[in-house]
């Protein structure tokens, strides 16, 4: 991590603590040793690590970790928040879900760890940022699913607590973020649908306030606009019970769009069932394109068209860009990997 | 947490440290002012909160955690390690995701953080048990797709890391577990096929060592052999790959067993999407039923019936036992509630 500044109490660490060196001399190894016992790490015998050990426990050592805490170093972790509502859908929110093994993997490549929380809102997650900051329990965190003047941003700038968003420079402030061109996407999406002769297109999408979402929105209206289609949007929570209210809406609706733009996989999904419930054949008589393309597209027969991001990459990404915030890196906005159409068998010409 | 031995270090906090009396009295504020306005909580107005964090920054106060855990007291945090397989596909795990959700979320409440580390096998995950005990980084852990014979249970005793097992107690060797009557819903399972008239069932399950694998393994062919039908077994790494072609085999097998029971959602689901593509009609040509029922199961059509377990809730039981071990609770075997059937449009006599 950035170095911080000297703190007077460093000094509450008495200088001529126990330190490893006296480990190394009453067992008789080496000080490397001695280290890689402590630390679990490979290269000593299992011997050398127990009798380590076990001089380690007569002398009262304490772990490096604790003491490098007190003085204010590294914490060698890293803090995720999530909203309560994510948890209580975790088995089905399939981007969160990827994101974290993405953020997980390099973390763990890296020798850190990773601190989760669930919030049931905004203030308790304020509350969140500060006890870990207080407490020295984080080295950074992440911050995702950014709102308009995310109060967050600020919040973690008072703190001092180096953070990297998951979103557009807008909306990071001057923070690091890592974000992906949702406006390209969503005009390549609409472009496609065009194309396969679509002029009437529905888009189900998550909660108006959301950053990618309003991003999303407005590329796609501008591209219809430009293009002469007809669009119109439905705003669901991202749970299965709204996104299929939704699809059904939509399948009811006259004129009944010919396509429909979902804003994820799960919503995709849920509407692919709709339409055989309600009898439509999909894609003769709706086209389906899903967005964010998880495995969850290729469980459903037809497997869905997806606007495809590899977000487990994008997680490793953002951590990666967090873990050079750590070591100082100034801060920046990256670009990710903009999300590319993969035609499946859910889109087609309308017939 | 079980209070610790006292160690020789204790030593090592000067007793003359600042404490929150002298914050107080230099701000002039009372003891719980500082309290809640150093620990983030509500209880004090900001005006007081920013002026005992003033005096705090001034004084040069070092956080309470980090002071209680160089003395061996506890972090608040507690341990979760993931296979990174499971990392890989998370986005379609939602076992794996509801139970995070439920461990995190009786977490949240108990004011505890989640410490979660992705490793790519045994050995790694044994060495992370290592670096969080010595570290002093958790307080406790929870070990979850135990193995007959599991060296975890074994490495936490040893670094005297406190646990709870998900398994039954023939694996928590002496733990403290909470478990599933797997084999009770096996045997369900079976009864219920059974009395739709399903002579010729499949199995697809997970991993063969894993033990809730191999439990109910046997309750599916002790129940299906007291009932005179034929059972066979595929096994799968819970892949969606793999799992496709479990069902492919399955449905091109002669003669075609007329049910298939998953071991999981996520292979019924994808089972569904193979049978549709193979012209099969579900139920009617034939049937299947999921195992866990995460809201997957509802996103498809027909719906999936499903041995229902609330794999959330499971999560927070597990979780609530885990924090009365911390708080001292001896070690004891905890059963949850066990999976039954919740029939939907997947299942029906064989035609």
């Amino acid at each position: 991590m950035k170095s911080p500044a000297p703190r007077p109490d460093d000094r509450a660490v008495p200088p001529q603590r126990l330190t490893i060196k006296d480990i190394a001399a009453r067992a008789g190894v080496s000080i490397g040793s001695v280290s890689y016992a402590l630390n679990g790490r490979p290269g000593v015998s299992e011997a050398t690590r127990l009798r380590v050990l076990t001089v380690a426990e007569e002398l009262g050592w304490v772990p490096d970790n604790a003491a490098r805490r007190l003085a204010g170093a590294q914490t060698d972790t890293v803090g995720l928040v999530l909203p309560q509502g994510t948890a209580k859908s975790l088995g089905v929110a399939p981007w969160f879900m990827e994101f974290i093994g993405g953020v997980a993997t390099v973390l763990a490549e890296a020798g850190y760890g990773m601190m989760m929380q669930v919030v049931a809102g905004l203030d308790a997650e304020l509350d969140v940022y500060r006890k870990w900051s207080r407490g020295r329990l984080v080295d950074g965190v992440i911050l995702v699913d950014l709102r308009a003047d995310d109060p967050r941003i600020e919040a973690v700038r008072t703190l001092g607590l180096p953070a990297v968003v998951a979103g557009p420079p807008e909306v990071a402030d001057g923070l690091t973020c890592v974000w992906t061109n949702d406006g390209a996407a969503a005009q390549e999406a609409v472009r496609y649908l065009a194309a396969l002769g679509h002029r009437d297109i529905a888009r189900v999408s998550g909660p108006a306030d959301i950053v990618h979402v309003k991003i999303r929105q407005r590329a796609t209206e501008e591209t219809a606009a430009e293009l002469g289609l007809r669009i119109r949007t439905w705003h669901t929570d991202y749970s299965v019970e709204s996104g299929r209210r939704a699809t059904r809406e939509i399948l009811l609706s006259t004129p009944r769009p010919t396509a429909i733009l979902y804003d994820d996989d799960l919503g995709a999904v849920t509407g692919l069932a709709v339409a055989r419930e309600l009898n439509f054949r999909v894609p003769e008589d709706v086209s389906l394109l899903a967005w964010d393309d998880s495995n969850l597209c290729q469980t459903t027969f037809p497997p869905l068209s997806a606007m495809s991001h590899d977000v487990l990459g994008y997680g490793a990404h953002l951590t990666r860009r967090l873990l050079e915030v750590l070591a100082g890196a100034p801060p920046a906005s990256h670009e990710d990997v903009t999300p590319r159409i993969t035609p499946r068998a859910s889109t087609a010409p309308p017939s």
